[in-house]
């Protein structure tokens, strides 16, 4: 359940509710695309701003159209009996894993995070996937802190952050993470534009935002990546306009963007205070999306 | 009402429950202390981590509790709904104004933010103060951006964060960020520790952590400073220790730690995965409290 390409939908709010239709539709188009896992409520899937009865029919409506693909939930929450109610509801609703963050508002130490895996973890009965996303939670884990929450019952995935370098660079950072977790412990790249490095330097998934969006066209760079095949990084690089985008406005800005701008969602399909791109920033994702070819 | 010492209440937890008693003592406590006025589900008062029911329930305690003394209520969220909802209710219960945070989880733009406080504020019956908490939202607010937001309806006061210098330098910060703002908005130092600097370089009010804990050792600060007197910055020196264990642990566990130890609440009362402080943490604090006579 945790190789390959595992698409991160967006979930779509309209006048402030979420759309549910136009989520379905999201979900049976990356089915269609034959994804290997959907990540339903990541940061792509603005978890963070949706209340628990909308966690809730996300991740129902998620299970029920994802059909034989595998589907995981993201659980996080700031308070600890937060994330475990989320936990039971995703398990109920038959999500096949959780995916948890640590998100913050006071700052983190390690002992916090460790404590919140281990209560999380104890009265969980499907796997469990760290999810480790400095830029928004602010935490950032060490070695150690891998070591003792891969090591937990149920951990069975890791989620990285980007890591730049060469194939070369990133294979010792991956190794050094291995060497410190069990053997079974997948571990899963994110940054898109990270991505092909990534699974070629040995990670075993890849955890995409676009990938909710333009499955096929990340499929394009998982496909060789995961073969070991160096084109994966030919057409990454093709796609470094993107990247750039990215890197600039975030990519959830971009991929709503790019989501709304293929008619995938109406617009604006973002919570609000966060704004849709505008002016020249969407000028420049539209030019992107045709430049490079990228109707899905 | 945005003038003098702003006490800031902790909302203690027991069993993952706010401790509504215990937490109706601590209002008592700070009336009976006659400050100024009660920041309720500040920071301090663990906001984030309340679902809409708690922050109800504790904004309506806080009025009931707290007679004459003016109630501000704390309704940051991640979504702006979410804060429209909040600041509905606690205009329902009796608030006599409103703190906003930006809390952010995708990193928030200068639009974003500039968007939320015109949403809000078209809708307040009550006046709002801008929360500056770059620590715990990630958001840094431009002069430019203070300006705009100060000149919307119902903004009466900016908590700006602690400015380390002397009170000339504050004084200079001061009046840079009075010189965009419209002539009747107040402005409030936080930081307990930059407080007296603050208050004499021409801050109107103190938004205080350990107020809400230590509400007559504050005041001890807060009277000669206001007065104008240079006694304010010998007193706060005095109490270096604890400052020094708010920059190492964190307002909010030290001062939790303060209330445990001191019996004016249950421990532990921080909501998980929040852990208290222990071990020799913990016996630095008791030992600051004892050696500066913090009975209070």
């Amino acid at each position: 359940m945790f190789t390959g390409l595992s698409a991160f939908p967006l979930t779509p709010l309209r006048d402030d509710q979420v759309d549910l239709a136009a989520y379905g539709r999201l979900i049976d188009r990356l089915v269609a695309a034959d994804v290997d896992s959907i990540s339903a409520l990541g940061s792509t899937g603005s978890y963070a701003y949706l209340d628990r009865a909308e966690r809730r029919e996300v991740a129902a409506a998620t299970v029920e159209h994802a059909g034989r693909v595998p589907v995981l939930i993201g659980v996080g929450a700031l308070r600890t009996s937060q994330v475990r109610a989320l936990a039971a509801d995703a398990q109920e609703v038959g999500a096949d894993a959780v995916l948890l963050a640590p998100v913050s508002y006071q700052a983190l130490t390690e002992d916090d995070v460790a404590g919140l895996y281990e209560d999380v973890t104890a009265e969980l009965s499907v796997p469990l996937v760290v999810y480790d996303n400095p830029g928004t939670t602010h935490f950032t884990f060490t070695l150690d802190l891998y070591a003792h929450i891969a090591s937990l019952p149920h951990v069975e995935a890791i989620k990285i952050p980007p890591t730049a370098g060469s194939v070369a660079e990133v294979r010792e950072r991956v190794q050094e993470i291995r060497a410190v977790i069990p053997e079974q412990v997948r571990l899963g790249i994110s940054g898109d534009g990270f991505a092909a490095t990534g699974l070629l330097a040995g990670c075993d998934a890849w955890f995409s935002v676009l990938g909710g969006t333009l499955p096929h066209a990340m499929a394009e760079i998982a496909r060789p990546a995961l073969a070991g095949d160096d084109a994966a990084l030919a057409e990454s690089e093709r796609l470094a306009p993107l990247w750039e985008l990215f890197s600039e406005f975030g990519s959830l800005r971009v991929t709503a963007a790019i989501a709304e701008h293929l008619g995938q969602v109406d617009a604006p399909c973002l919570p609000r205070p966060l704004l849709r791109l505008t002016g020249a920033a969407r000028d420049r994702v539209r030019a992107a999306v045709e430049e490079l070819g990228l109707r899905d």
